[in-house]
């Protein structure tokens, strides 16, 4: 069975196709800058070999129709035909109140999804391009809708509801919704697999540190807090986002700098974060050369990342009453250790003893870095939310 | 040694006289609806009684050369003559980041204040009007300026810097400064005090909890992190002020509902918070009778209130590594023993056990609320600002 992943953005499509009987990645890549110029196809061969393919893209379905020509060709493809992609899961940022799991995508399912355009105006505008197009090119493989909040949905009232007049929920939704849910939901799970303790009964804090950046309180299998809100520029702060920040800062800056709401959201979620405060870059592999090289404002935007997840993971422990397993991941979470060391330092006081010597030695592979004596397991488990979509399509086919 | 306090609000001052000596207060009371319809003096006398007298207030001086008629007044009064008020201690709210402790207030210090104004445009103007009438009043007595910010300007860069451009912080000073500074160093050195035990080597985490709610962290003696930011509208939830929000919600709501900055700075200021949520009321009195009566979203405007109260506890646990000391303050704060129970409950892993039917039969007093066995020792102080203006006042002048 082969199942299509797709993950549509605003100008870009990433792709990876399953074997499902193997759990393998067959194909993969992506289609980049769709609409602009310069828009060009990447995919990763199963060597690893990346192959770049340039091309006029100009809107959504005609990349998809780029990457179905890919997948057959003589040259770079892995399949004879379309009929071997048994179904498509999408990845779908919003779900709102409406989808606490993933869901089989019919007429009905479409419309409830443009209902939730409005809360996620950049993002599920080119998801649903991307159903469309499948619905167009391949009018009989089903689809299925994986969101990034629906695992956020068990959450209590009290965490999702913000210090706002009740009738701005009532009226527009306006409550924390999370994202990063197809993360959290695998990451929280495969710890507990690789720990062989039972999902149902453990109190685990997932902190998902990479481009986005989020973390989440799971108890007992399900979310009941995590970091960003009805818009992922909550929480932490990120590579340019600013996460929390005193709402009584935001009209100051929009008096002091003429600024209108658009401009300030722009500025919130493009310039600021990680990159605000530094003035060098998003990126934390900049950051540390930075650092290397006693920039100050590299310094304090470092410390000031790391400070905030801390302050999470204290806050989040106190929610669930003490906290089993801490599990890392992401680019940076998995990557960079200097990050976790941070984090867990000086947090003995909740039962946390980190393995400094084995901390420093791993990336990016399933591993438990705390020591054996740790009452709080400390792991590095990578992400990989397209093989969580892949599952969860499979699973709602039934097969 | 007579010292006078004055709190000068837009609209009303607030005053007490202390007899320091005996730490006596020995004239208390307040002007209120300074410049509107119906201004009227409140005092308190010495036996507990409580008398208004009315009369025309147009503005900060004459209210208080009608708190100086009363303090001189044969049937209410309680000096001879005004040149036994030794000293004037005013509360100031915004010191930013030229004070970091009291000072005696000269020309040149006026001139800082009247810097700080862009900082608390609706606070500070009134305290400097205070000032300004005394200079005239009591041209020969000295003056003391207590800030709220200034306990708090120990931070550390990483705590206090927002995730924004560094820009916004050279050009406006936009940074956290916190508040409440007087009461958050009154309850935590009060506290070790009455533990005796050293306050230079404590982790303690103070919880302001009144109309305003902040909480502090403070090591070894210093502040290292407060919930309040740049603006008193940040951190939890209080009577009519959102806290922590989503950044993002702000340029929805103003898109949505077409407000200004101005309108949203309202809407988050004076119509959110409990008073939001619940829509009954911002005072948590009557909240609890709301939830008396079932009523389901005073219930939900409590549990987010005091959910949000224990997020921050465990986020300054862990930012201190651990707690010996946390004291509860203010209104909520010593009266409310439903808000200390839920804060404390399921704490154990953090070292808390909460003596809960000690914490239901106190308030208002100094007292452990914590078991003997508790690692963290918990504490109800109520807060004095008023008499550590007074001490201030007191040790500036060298007495």
């Amino acid at each position: 069975m082969k199942i299509l992943v797709l993950n549509c953005g605003s100008s870009s499509i990433k792709y990876k196709l399953f074997n499902m009987e193997s759990n393998e990645v067959v194909a993969q890549g992506g289609v980049e800058k769709i609409g602009m110029k310069g828009s060009f196809l990447k995919l990763t061969l199963p060597n690893g070999q990346k192959v770049q393919l340039e091309g006029e893209i100009l809107e959504h379905r005609a990349g998809i129709e780029y990457i179905f020509g890919v997948l057959l060709s003589e040259k770079y493809g892995c399949i004879k035909s379309l009929d071997e992609i048994d179904a498509v899961g999408h990845r779908v940022v919003h779900g709102g109140e409406r989808f606490n799991k993933s869901v089989l995508i019919t007429d009905e399912v479409i419309e409830m999804l443009e209902e939730c355009i409005e809360l996620a105006p950049l993002h599920n505008p080119p998801n649903l391009k991307g159903i469309f197009a499948i619905k167009e090119l391949l009018p009989d493989t089903p689809q299925v809708s994986v969101f990034d909040t629906a695992f956020h949905q068990t959450m209590p009232d009290y965490a999702y509801v913000y210090g706002l007049p009740y009738s701005l929920y009532e009226k527009y939704g306006i409550r924390r919704y999370g994202f990063h849910g197809t993360s959290h939901r695998y990451v929280s799970k495969r710890a507990c697999e690789f720990l062989n303790v039972p999902y149902e009964s453990q109190r685990i804090i997932t902190a998902h540190i990479g481009n986005g950046v989020s973390i989440t309180a799971i108890k007992n299998g399900k979310s009941i807090d995590t970091s960003m809100g009805m818009t992922p520029v909550e929480g932490l702060m990120m590579g340019t986002r600013s996460g929390d920040l005193d709402p009584g800062v935001i009209s100051y800056i929009m008096e002091k700098e003429r600024m209108s709401a658009l401009g300030v959201s722009t500025l919130l979620n493009k310039f600021s974060g990680v990159l605000g405060i530094s003035g060098i870059s998003s990126d934390m592999r900049e950051i540390e050369a930075g650092i290397k090289e006693n920039n100050p404002r590299a310094i304090l935007a470092m410390n000031t990342y790391n400070y905030r997840i801390k302050k999470y993971v204290g806050a989040y422990s106190a929610v669930l009453g003490g906290v089993d397993i801490l599990v890392f991941t992401g680019g940076v979470g998995e990557n960079q250790w200097v990050t976790r060391s941070t984090v867990c330092e000086n947090m003995e006081y909740m039962g946390i003893e980190l393995d400094e010597e084995l901390n420093r030695s791993v990336r990016a592979k399933e591993v438990v870095i705390s020591k054996p004596t740790s009452k709080v397991k400390v792991l590095i488990i990578p992400t990989d939310e397209e093989l969580t979509i892949a599952k969860d399509t499979m699973e709602i086919l039934g097969r």
